[in-house]
């Protein structure tokens, strides 16, 4: 049992949280900070830099070999930047140059979130031992990454998966990514809330919540509008869960986030509809399961991302030593 | 130079062909018959047998180390088995054990004919050299493989890359294969021609032309339904390109078959689309390309996914010498 550890940061758009991580997928020490998403540029790579300094100030830091970062995305891996949709002031900055002035020469390895959390789910979540799945997120936005033949597959520039980013409605509506009919536009959290109050649903309590776990809890009373919503949510869910599997050979789907937490709500149209658009032989018996690393997701996979690919993260991470 | 040559193998709904094939892609001594479809599974298994029987009668199948088949889809190359869509009699069929009986222990590969035809097109082909890559057919159905990380991802079953029936509408038609909004059930030539002739399109001669063929050439001409009819495919095609793009990370497409010999009046569309379509960093400098290896890629590429993939094609033929 190795005793190195890599320093995991998870970097989205109202957090930044770091993390000390053994070869088991442990949280040894772990630190948060706001992530400060609406100022400049140098303001948020500070928030970055004060959770790193924080986990170099550690006793254990000494066994850091490696850091990890998942970020929320786009990110381009080869070139150490990241453009968030959610950090205006960030595009196409180069983060893991920023993050290097704290680490000195130890390799960085960066990664989109989803990738991070597929990574994450399969070194100890819902994808263990699977040698080919789909991660997913479904909250105020939907990610996810890919494990093909057995490992990550963050793609060249550690965005694959993207699955919130595919169209399944190629007459749709404009995504704010500037595509239409894209999963996300349809089946977000922010877009089911969106679609029952757009079609006359209301909250029981007159300050009532108006998110989509307030729809998901009057669907689970049988309100029709809000069994609607999270319908076309899951059937915008499932196609795209059904594009994945049909093009990359997918055998199992984990699926977390915030709108997961529906449970039922969510999982059962989700698997009605699988049935619906899963329908060629090898993708029939596409097994869905919920996540279950929650929020350590992004942390966990940082760090998984760094151990299962050493090869990938020397050459990314231009260690310089 | 290695002097092993492969039997290739090609079965689709009309013709199975044949080839030796040497280790630098060339097709030494060819042979084809018709594939009788619509008969019993015995004799479809004896159009494919009897091809592979003129080609152990060659001089040069002493050379001969391996077979490569690239099979009409779904196929099964776990467990050797293929139920192509266009061969209603052949379902689950033992097509790895039935062409064994001709061929005895060399071992066989078998891979679906988007797999293969991915295979040929980055041996020899518009593919060549890139790392991440979709090859896809146009034709009367839509079809597809991908390379993956510079080689061919065939996946589990032999199926990954099977684009033309992912949803890009999924509130749209039914398609035939179960699911709802396919590339296939709106991009094929089948579905362009269909798609002109409802809305009112009648070819110049009384007898003319009313295939996809007849369309495009309607469309050179100005013609504004078939221009809709070519646009409307190009935008769905757009939609499942990006889609893969998205998801696996590609840096080109290769389109081929019959609807792409229309030139322009289809690439023109598909190249506007995609700039809808693709609009994130990571995909947004898709290379479209058109295929070269024409109607030989499907032979090519069955060669090319034995030589590219040995250590799968030795398990998977289990050639038991």
């Amino acid at each position: 049992m190795t005793t190195d550890l890599v320093a995991a940061v998870d970097i989205g758009g109202t957090k930044v949280a770091g993390a000390l991580v053994d070869g088991t997928g442990d949280l040894l020490h772990r630190v948060q900070g706001p992530t400060r998403a609406r100022e400049s540029a140098e303001n948020v790579l500070r928030a970055v830099t004060d959770v790193v300094t924080q986990l170099t100030e550690h006793e254990l830091w000494h066994r850091v070999v490696a850091v990890g970062i998942g970020s929320a995305g786009p990110v381009d891996a080869r070139n150490g930047t990241v453009s968030p949709v959610n950090i205006p002031a960030w595009r196409e900055f180069p983060l893991v140059e920023g993050v290097r002035k704290t680490t000195g020469a130890l390799p960085i390895n960066l990664v989109g979130d989803g990738a991070a959390i597929a990574a994450g789910e399969h070194w100890t979540g819902a994808a263990r031992g699977r040698s080919n799945a789909l991660c997913m997120v479904v909250s105020t936005g939907v990610g996810g990454g890919l494990i093909v033949d057995g490992r990550l597959r963050p793609g060249p520039t550690g965005n694959a998966g993207h699955i919130g980013h595919i169209s399944v409605d190629f007459n749709g509506d404009l995504c704010p990514c500037g595509g239409r009919g894209c999963v996300e536009r349809i089946a977000s959290g922010t877009n089911i809330a969106r679609y029952a109050l757009a079609a006359g649903w209301r909250p029981a309590e007159p300050d009532g919540d108006v998110t989509a776990a307030g729809v998901a809890a009057a669907a689970a009373a049988g309100d029709p509008i809000a069994l609607a919503a999270y319908d076309r949510s899951a059937r915008a869910l499932a196609a795209g869960i059904a594009a994945t599997a049909t093009l990359v050979e997918i055998e199992t789907v984990v699926v977390g986030g915030g709108v997961s937490q529906a449970g039922e709500v969510l999982f059962g149209p989700l698997r009605r509809a699988l049935g619906e658009f899963a329908t060629l032989p090898f993708v029939r018996n596409l097994e869905v399961a919920p996540a279950q690393l929650g929020t350590d997701a992004g942390l966990v996979g940082a760090a998984a991302a760094c151990w299962s690919d050493p090869d990938t993260f020397l050459i990314r991470g231009e260690a310089g030593n």
